[in-house]
């Protein structure tokens, strides 16, 4: 960790949290976001192979940010798009596996469940926030320049709405007792 | 699943789909949604205590049913949105539940997962499509009224694109023999 983070790998803001899960012995992390404001070109937004992330923030943005990326020629479908954190987490049995699917949802992150159930039990850990908003659908500005401020702040409240359920979530690691 | 049609609780479009998991004998569902354009009114619209459903319908709309809503004199805070298909399963044992798994994640359901896995493993498929648009925020609209006829276009061909994921899983279940 104190290696990505040296590299810039990790995302300011998650560090804390993953501290907390390298303390217990159940569980490790394989792979973290703390959540991300996104400018993507695209017609399906959520579509990694046919979308392409044309900006990324893992932190507040302002207006003429989006007002840079909508006045890039060419851009035929473009989107706003906030996502809160994702985690992946090892764990290393079902009652590990069951304790932190349930603290995940008590702070907010109402996604969460088993990704991946072989020889080891991998937990998804996701918020709800998952909001795209479309900037300009075939080559039309739905939204007018007007209104880039107040759509940065919705953007970074959501974002910020993300940030809290992580804070909730590495108290919970801290105060509950281990399975 | 008969009784449930003739009340009316079935979603149109999904039958066909519940009908190849009732030929599994590993497998059976316990809730099913075809996928919806909502228009939502709240500050955070994936929150089902703080946001408000104020329309529904599991299907295509026109841009003036969202003149309608907005015009609506008293909220402050409106989206609308479209969710995809969203089904719960019950996986008798592993092998179903990974398998079941692995064919929604074909057909495009990307987040689904293992949900609950206590006596019973429930799979959740869910699609990647949760797309939340601001229509007004804070009182303010953001999107103007020229501009509801190709939003709504553009949230049914959102919502469609659910519907074809089913339609692929349907085709899946016929062929795809039993773990």
């Amino acid at each position: 960790m104190l290696e990505d983070r040296e590299i810039g790998y990790l995302d300011p803001g998650i560090e804390t949290l993953l501290e907390r899960f390298f303390e217990k012995e159940g569980l490790y992390t394989t792979s973290s976001c703390i959540g991300r404001i996104t400018i993507v070109e695209g017609i399906y937004p959520w579509d990694r192979e046919e979308a392409r992330v044309v900006f990324k923030k893992h932190g507040e943005i302002k207006g003429d940010i989006i007002l840079k990326q909508v006045e890039i020629p060419g851009y035929e479908n473009l989107w706003l798009r906030v996502t809160g954190p994702i985690l992946h987490v090892v764990a290393k049995d079902r009652a590990w596996a069951n304790w932190i699917i349930d603290l995940a949802r008590k702070a907010g992150f109402k996604h969460s469940c088993i990704f991946s159930l072989g020889r080891d039990i991998v937990v998804e850990i996701m918020s709800s926030i998952q909001i795209s908003i479309p900037l300009k659908i075939g080559g039309v500005l739905l939204i007018p320049y007007s209104h880039y401020d107040s759509l940065a702040d919705l953007a970074n409240k959501l974002w910020r709405k993300g940030v809290e359920s992580a804070r909730i979530l590495e108290k919970l690691l801290e105060e509950t007792p281990d399975p």
